[in-house]
């Protein structure tokens, strides 16, 4: 004699299928709702993103918030293609970002070199490569991180915006301005992706 | 207590006008006063504003949209002259903007066409029309729309300017981004046709 | 009282140094010691600031308003070079900031001229002085601005940004515009002070 209530109710079903289908109404699906959940799945699905860091210092700090940046985009439903180190050159940064623009990212990512000194040129190299600025990303950041305290993040001359199908966002380099900046970036980002990808299918 | 204080004085007053004028001392208004309160009215009367709403598909919806944009705008004091519904063709978004400039309205609200996708043209052509910038009336519509979940006010590449003498500004196609973003502008607004009058009549 | 206690110390030292050591517990301070103390101090040290106040009726206004700058800029650890009085003509705004800049203040603050009047050139004046546009500072005083309710701040088309290694700020006239500025833009300067301080430096 089965004990649980679960093989009470398996015990149960033999005695007639019209019982189980009353409770639990279930027909099988067709395939209009299975090809909305597949398209449900393909939107769910983690966009591409790289993150280009830019630094004349490489070391053990750009590897840490190469690591931070790479954890968080992953918590944000991005898989990362990878992360580059570049030097803080005009010329260095435009070329990372046009080439994950043309391998078909769906976000980069850059760290550093927003500021206003004369090595900062990371706004520089972006806005030469954005077609079309958006810039309330840019503005997002810059409100929070004021709120939080990350003062680089709030003077931040980081840019925002499209190059071809790719979402382009310039992030200021504090382990602070990384962490806030990801929490603020990540529904606007994928809301930027979502009108991409639509635009692209219509 | 007021109340009452209120009512006292009101039964007080048949006891003789002369105790009335000694509370009140309220004198006949000269002719600079009622010049003054004439002013006042003319301020407090309502301003022109026309709608243009940009669409690829005109229909219930933007006659829906429209329809609240015209209740909202009302409710902040305007009279709204009409609402034109475009194609989003820069062209035509443009003549539109230009065509209630030189009509002399003071507030052209523009709708939709403000996102990142091929067809959304609304801030080139607003681009094209304004005299001077005013950055921060886009901005608090962004900032109030991130606030309030209206992703796509937040990621608007909506602009706002002075065309002339009238004022313009984009805002995002959502039921949520007119809602919110029209409760943001009018303050804004109000403070910038005040300026643009009083520039004009000093 | 300060100044008394301070006279008390003073006469204590020739009873005999051992009692001031033991009291304090001061050592001689080492050659690094006095090196990095001479860099905090330089840090903490007041930066030099120059006020440019714009307006066409020169009056008991202006100066009231060049003595709040004067003094919030004091009470923001600013050394105040002075205060000047231009017209609203961008020629005139423009010398009397590149005099600022050149002379090697770390702050020129605009007031006034920043709205959409026909005589409001503050902001185009501002923008052929500028190398390098920090948005940020001009958004947070808008952003400040609207919270506080100074709507002529929150409407402003003031800039924010660096010339050669002074940062340039326009604020809003009203009062209100100008003690809400102050407040927000104090700790955003420093931190391009120190930036531009550094880079310099380094």
């Amino acid at each position: 004699m089965p004990d649980s209530q679960h093989d009470l109710t398996d015990s149960a079903q033999p005695e007639g299928e019209n019982k189980h289908d009353s409770l639990m109404d279930v027909a099988e699906p067709d395939d209009a709702f299975l090809l909305a959940s597949e398209q449900e799945d393909s939107v769910a699905a983690p966009r591409r993103a790289l993150i280009v860091i830019v630094t004349d210092h490489p070391g053990e700090q750009s590897d840490s918030t190469s690591q931070l940046v790479n954890e968080l985009l992953a918590e944000a439903n991005f898989r990362v293609d990878g992360a580059i180190v570049v030097r803080s050159k005009k010329s260095k940064i435009r070329q990372a970002i046009e080439t994950a623009v043309v391998g078909g990212v769906d976000l980069v990512l850059t760290v550093g070199g927003t500021g206003v000194g004369p090595r900062d040129k990371t706004p520089e190299a972006t806005r030469s490569v954005i077609d079309k600025m958006v810039p309330g990303v840019a503005q997002a950041l810059r409100s929070s991180g004021q709120a939080c305290g990350a003062v680089d993040a709030c003077t931040s001359r980081g840019l925002s915006g499209v190059s071809g199908s790719t979402v382009v966002v310039n992030l200021a380099p504090s382990r602070a301005a990384v962490r806030d900046g990801m929490a603020t970036l990540a529904p606007l980002v994928h809301h930027l992706i979502d009108q991409l990808q639509q635009s692209s299918v219509q």
